[in-house]
């Protein structure tokens, strides 16, 4: 499975995997994918440092890259505490009575509550950059908006290629002007934040816009057959990130929502405001029900709904309150199952992808393969 | 482009064409596809009976198909009358607000008004099948649930092969369980009516869930990369819907509709119910804002928001009132840029297609392709 991308970055398989997991980003890469960790959980330096020590050490030489959230628009000085105070009293009071109803208990003195916002300051961003520059990434990735142009600059000169996530072709333009070197057409199947355009329809539609660039696929793709669809349709490669979620490498903060992934189907997922105050993909729960709800007070505009929200969640997820329990999937979470091993994942893709050539070339009445 | 499904057909491509044009219907079984007529329109049997006559002329022999629109939950011994009467004056009342406010003309003494809603009469569909049946229909199908379990009998009586659409693995289930042959697997981008599920995982979701049966992939396909996509997912053909609203055989109530058409992009779609009471994707206009506004009276369920807008929707499309005009389509109408015929569509899909799969080979490393 090799496009001019993947020999570009010097991997077998143009599988890109995105996680929050050192050992899975390893292990992506060790299998012959491409492993990009997500940094926005990094509040702290020496932890992003230990992590990426961690991979260096287990990813026998293969290349890697970092995934960041910087957003677009900077908030310039105002603290987090001024960005608390705009956050209407209502709001504070259903997430109070939403918690009490299904008895969330709080948590104890001293625990850490809700890494989800300061994780998207450009701060801290910038800090997680001054961290990762130190190693030897090839990829580094954002994935709100295009990077600053000084970021994108440093890269380059360390050679490091730098992804943008887009949901249209307007926005695919947007980061190519800005010096992008790929970008990551997310589509409204997706995990996170998406759009509304479904992969089939935007995957070639971003590749014509941003040509000769490469485009990778996100959303939807988690089997062979579907990375065929995703290269046919003119990706130079498929992003992943749901499928990971649920490997024996993973490190799910919770067993609760590994059980709730494996169980779920296709229509499992909500396109939702309820996380972040953006509209991303996740499980559908009664958390999400609440805040969807016209008869609710509506979710905020990012960053406040993710403020609002953040210490409440840390909460669901400690306690495992089933019923609010939720995490960002895409609708491919039907075809996680059972839980399997990074490599047991890549033979199937690859495997599934050779079966899928297979017909394809039967169906175009190919000879000789 | 050849499939088993293709083969039994007798068809040279395996890409089905829906369409409510006969000349438009013709055109793609000449062209090498299959043309499947829209029945909903004919409320006259006579006039259904002059374009199958007329297709019977035009086709050269080659085989058609023909799509009813049968409620699968039949509405016994209530009349049009009754149902008529159970919409709110409240929004009868919105509906002469928002028509005054855009200053649309009342229609013509005399002038028909919607035939939206009478199509969707089991009865009315009865009758036009009462019709088809005295052709050689190659193909039945459905677009709401199963057909009747004599219906089906019937046609498989007549050789005539049965189709159905599914937005999801469960109800394909459902369809194969009534004894239908063919799943039309109708992906979220798709236009008309469509549930929430993307192509890219709703097809190989219905493929594995009815296998054997062959599945035909809808939603988000117009070009040769998208069949080639929707073909890798398992598919044995795809369902076109969209792409022919804009080829010159077809007939558009509308020149305005057209250039609407033309100069959409992928993201100018909505699933909304402000059509018929159920999710259905079209084109975003004024009208459809008016009925998704949180401070609007929403819309009514099925059949009564159908029947409450049908006079509205002839007025809007007979005095083309540009900013309410609109029609159902997919998120593909962003490819639908020029009047094209509708050979010019099926030479640039199949010349797409076969770029496409050597590309794919290119990838999977496949010599002598």
């Amino acid at each position: 499975m090799q496009t001019e991308l993947s020999k570009t970055l010097g991997v077998e398989h143009a599988v890109f995997g995105f996680t929050p997991f050192p050992a899975v980003a390893a292990a992506i890469s060790r299998a012959g994918g491409f492993g990009v960790l997500g940094a926005v959980r990094y509040t702290a330096p020496d932890d992003l440092k230990r992590d990426l020590d961690w991979i260096e050490a287990h990813v026998d030489g293969k290349p890697y890259g970092l995934d960041v959230v910087m957003p677009a628009k900077k908030v310039e000085g105002v603290s987090e505490a001024e960005v608390e105070a705009m956050i209407p009293e209502g709001h504070r009071q259903f997430v109070r009575d939403t918690l009490a109803k299904y008895g969330v208990p709080e948590l104890a003195e001293g625990e850490a509550s809700g890494w989800r916002i300061t994780g998207w300051m450009e701060q801290v961003a910038r800090t997680q950059l001054d961290v990762a520059f130190d190693y030897p990434i090839r990829l580094l990735a954002n994935a709100l908006g295009s990077p600053p142009a000084d970021v994108v600059d440093r890269a380059h000169d360390q050679d490091i290629l730098v992804a943008a996530l887009a949901g249209s072709a307007r926005h695919a333009v947007k980061h190519r002007d800005a010096g992008i070197d790929i970008v990551v057409a997310q589509g409204y199947e997706a995990g996170g934040h998406t759009g509304e355009i479904a992969t089939m329809v935007l995957t070639p539609e971003v590749v014509d816009a941003v040509a000769p660039l490469p485009v990778l696929a996100a959303g939807g793709i988690g089997s062979g057959r579907q990375v065929a669809a995703a290269l046919s349709l003119g990706a130079q490669g498929v992003w992943l990130g749901s499928m990971w979620l649920t490997v024996t490498e993973a490190d799910l903060s919770s067993p609760a929502v590994t059980r709730k992934l494996l169980a779920a189907g296709s229509g499992d997922t909500v396109r939702s405001r309820a996380l972040t105050g953006k509209p991303a993909r996740q499980l559908r729960t009664e958390w999400t029900d609440a805040w969807d709800d016209p008869n609710g007070p509506g979710t905020l505009p990012m960053p406040l709904q993710g403020l609002l929200v953040a210490e409440a969640l840390t909460r669901i997820q400690k306690h495992e309150v089933a019923p609010l329990l939720g995490t960002p999937v895409g609708q491919i979470v039907g075809r996680m199952t059972s839980e399997r091993s990074v490599q047991a994942v890549f033979d199937d893709l690859t495997r599934g992808f050779e079966q899928a050539v297979d017909r394809i070339n039967r169906i175009a009445g190919r000879s000789g393969t």
